[in-house]
């Protein structure tokens, strides 16, 4: 089979890779028919992510058709259309009975990462009963593919985290494919007002057409003082993390309110300042997750229901085998106005 | 009346100043029977509270009579015996009806503070209604005054926000008066372990006497490498910082396992370094608290059911008009092996 | 100043009654721009709320304007447009404190019933700062006159108490006023259905427009066997009583799903069988509440932002001299195709 | 093998059964070591339980040795000593992900129920890897056999469901062996008070043991009026039904406060009446929930720790061979002072 695959920083080529093979009883193995590329991956071809090496295929997302189960898998059989999830849960460990999948002792995030991933014609899914979701009948398949990661990281580390409500003032630092699918599920609990602060004025303007009721660039180094202006000297309820660097997370110190929560969504590669010495007093909750996919289910029901409509943050289409332009016109984002692209099996 | 008056950085003195009248009709003036020194005056005497100024009198703890009240009072009336609250609440803004009485937007901390304070033979307490809780009967009094300012700060920012349940793990990092009234107060919940940690010998057998299964002294800077050990590389489920130094905050940041929540309760001078690049991926959860004292009707019902006896953390008595020897004593406290002083009127 | 005032069961008249003074330093005296009428009036006119007695002015609902205060009130002033609650709150008992005002040792709901109410052109408001709210400015006052009990009750004995989040399958049964506030309050947590049932055709009408995913006209019978079989024989997650007698509850306790909450929102005069023989161990949560008017800061921020828009529950507007007819439309509501009817002060 | 066998209502032996053997992947067979028998056991005997038939190996408690493991079993092999769990549960369906277990898809309460359980001197116990779990070194074993079912069903559905918290006013009717697994278990949140309700003298002499903190034996009709009378008319905090008739649930009814708990942990037969004519108003929660065992490895924390001491709930000990006089004596229980009778293989 065809697979896309790293050979260290700066190096990915679209190759001919033996088909994946049951070995475990509980595993699947799946034909991809559509799948994507995450910031994740630009992030390993940059070499940032050590647990990576030469050789491995690449890929956390997808939808596809179960090719072949092992024989202690229940759920699913050939033929069943499934959604992948980015994180492998055994169902069966500490860490996965209190539904903390991103820890899970035998699994967590290996697709694409310590194991093959998606971006292949075919992808062997450890724990497929835990791990694999039938596609209800009917559903946009290509919508999906925003299912197997950045919908749940939105929402679980970024709403839920953030327990915004009714009648909150939310601000969402970064307004990439993460940033937006908070924003997207922030609006499951109708905040009063949604800010969205980045630097690109085309991903704002999406923002704006997804909901934002607001929308700051902070080119000019102005964030803060247009957050607090806008919101009376107070400060929001729950600020959304979405980038990833110092600066950012130190911006939602600066503009969260007493009470307030800080949801980290972004991967950090340094450590930031915490500003305790203000911080202290101002009964404020900050946390951080790497996503469970716990809520799949749910996110399932909002997308049948129409309460969700994950399409919209799909802007280019490929075939598979055209994936390393794919990766071109992904990793210039900025350039191409590219928040998610799709790849399709033929 | 006498009273212990701030007159700039290090210098107090016990001297005659007028007795207090009632000016809002929402006013209490309460005759101090028992009160005592905080860690915090201490911090004021040194110059490190800006908000207290010259000729200020001190004091935010205590229990005494009412002497007085104003007309929109009702809860209380003359000769009733008080429990003082260090925290000021109006019960008719945002904050209080939240429940966050620390950010009261016409009180909060603001005895001995911004107004005058309990270190005197009368005070005014603004709000009576909201900010005094009635002595329940037969109650220790003198174990009530510990319910002013350190049980509910050591309950609410550290077991509360903490979230400390049955079978947890728990790491208290400082055993001073605040870190053992999170200690005391941890223990209604029940977790498997409370591992302490000090560097003063004398507090750590103050800590193992109030039922710390663990006691560490982290002098030798191997205090992360015990938890880890003691707890077979997980870390433990909570860690609350009961000190104010960026070292036993990033301590705290070391030793928490995924899923754990790291709850602040110290005073902070300087921000810390805050390890995003490990802990993004963590799922844990950070939290600051000015304490509330919302609890202040839970932890008086606690002290009558005999779960709580806060009499233990006094070490040292004096009559009120020997408060300047009280100062000393405290102020030595490692040395006078002292945890809280008590001052009684004649 | 003239008033609607109830004379014994089935006996009311507009009639002159003396202007309400100031008597305790927390009241306020209010001119009354809106009301309206309640269900529960209609209920006090037959003679089953025994508390109200010969004389009473009746209602509990409405707008005004401050016309003066005690001394004590600190939050309002002369000439300030206020929404009034159907709930008196004191902010300083035990219950009041635990947000559950609606048990307020010195108020709940007493206007109306063992206090003068709000069909008149002035009332005096007991513990003004604590139970009245600015009206924010541009807001529309007629749609805010619903904020006074049918939302709030809606939303927390009906939403909050039943836990909707996204995803849920909701019933509610009856599509009274109330039972479409707790539809438009579900609406906040964007349930994936909410099956509105009724036996009146009109007010299912209303309910789709407001958003029912489906409605079921239960006077066949069939309720139940059309929600089992429009949920695939699961049962709903929620379900939410809005009527209040025993076969629409006992229908709640037949559609419910394994894991759901039964929210009661109704006002029942007779007890219902509770089938325990098979719900031991159906994991079910039943919940109960007279609204504590709690989340009215929180209504008014969703009304602000346009997520709530109360107005459409208005059918009927009268001026307020005639009430009489406005309660001969309200009491035949079914016929006048009546929600809530509006009254409005010269 | 011996097995203790179900011949339908009256009729139970000690007889000669095939071992059971390896079916499914997930399978494990364990020797049992220690079981005990539940008052379930009982009901089935007359006949209660219709799922039950004739031929069936009662219990669905114990704890053994594992001797074989299917193919897909990861977390356990040959010679582990193991805790059998009540509850089967196959950590793979809708209901487990939620935790749900006592209402897994394929399993839930079906030992000694649906499939042979574990009075016998062998079980098959399907779903191993997440239906058993492993023997704490060190740990007491006769005393883990109550984790099984009574403990996991006292905390789960008494005080779990009940939200017992510090400084609360707890009622338990019921002092049998669940009744007084509540009671142990209440105990880990330190409650100012634990008032015990039963008709039995020596099970109230037993609870006071156990840490109650007031007893009540309401044989003279008057548990209400003493309950109110000791509260001060308020009523209590939470009240746990753990017997399973009318007159117990409507007890629990008539003596909760405002705002208060009723968490029902009782096997009912029959309806009970709801006075929602009363409780409409009063902000209570009624819960139902039949065990999940979901926080197993929570209670084997405490158990290690010394938070829990279950043996003191055991007051027989018998051989396994012995079983038929076991149930004789604990069929007596009144009268032979039985709460939990242990039989132990040879």
């Amino acid at each position: 089979m065809k697979a896309l695959v790293y050979h260290g920083p700066g190096k990915r080529s679209w190759e001919e890779r033996p088909k994946p093979v049951i070995k475990d009883s509980t595993d699947a193995i799946v034909k991809i028919a559509k799948t994507t590329i995450c910031g994740t991956d630009l992030h390993i071809l940059k070499g940032d992510v050590p647990t990576v090496t030469d050789g491995r295929i690449l890929g956390h997302e997808g939808v596809g058709i179960i090719e072949e189960v092992g024989p202690a898998v229940s759920n699913f059989k050939k033929g069943n259309r499934v959604l992948l999830s980015c994180i492998t849960s055994c169902g069966r460990c500490e860490a996965c009975k209190k539904g903390m999948y991103s820890h899970c002792e035998n699994g967590g995030w290996i697709l694409g990462n310590t194991i093959d991933g998606t971006q292949a014609e075919y992808v062997k899914i450890p724990f497929a009963d835990t791990s694999l979701y039938h596609v209800p009948a009917g559903a946009d398949e290509d919508a999906l593919v925003m299912l197997s990661d950045i919908l749940p990281t939105g929402y679980e580390c970024g709403v839920l985290n953030g327990q915004i409500k009714p009648g909150d003032i939310v601000a969402i630092v970064g307004a990439g494919p993460v940033g937006l699918s908070a924003l997207l599920t922030a609006e499951f609990y109708s905040p009063a007002e949604i800010i969205m602060i980045d630097t690109d004025d085309n991903r704002l303007d999406v923002a704006k057409k997804f909901g934002a009721t607001k929308v700051i660039n902070g080119k000019d180094g102005r964030a803060k003082d247009k957050v607090m202006e806008f919101t009376g000297k107070k400060g929001v309820d729950v600020a959304i993390e979405a980038v990833g660097i110092p600066a950012t997370f130190e911006l939602c110190e600066d503009i969260i309110a007493p009470g307030g929560h800080i949801a980290n969504v972004g991967v950090h590669g340094k450590s930031v300042q915490l500003h305790l010495e203000k911080l202290w007093s101002q009964n404020v909750t900050i946390t951080t997750r790497l996503v469970d996919t716990v809520t799949t289910p749910l996110l399932l029901k909002e997308v049948k229901a129409g309460k969700l409509r994950p399409r919209q943050l799909i802007t280019h289409e490929f075939p598979l085998a055209d994936i390393m332009e794919a990766y071109d016109t992904f990793g210039n984002a900025a350039k191409e106005k590219a928040l998610k692209v799709l790849m399709k099996a033929a």
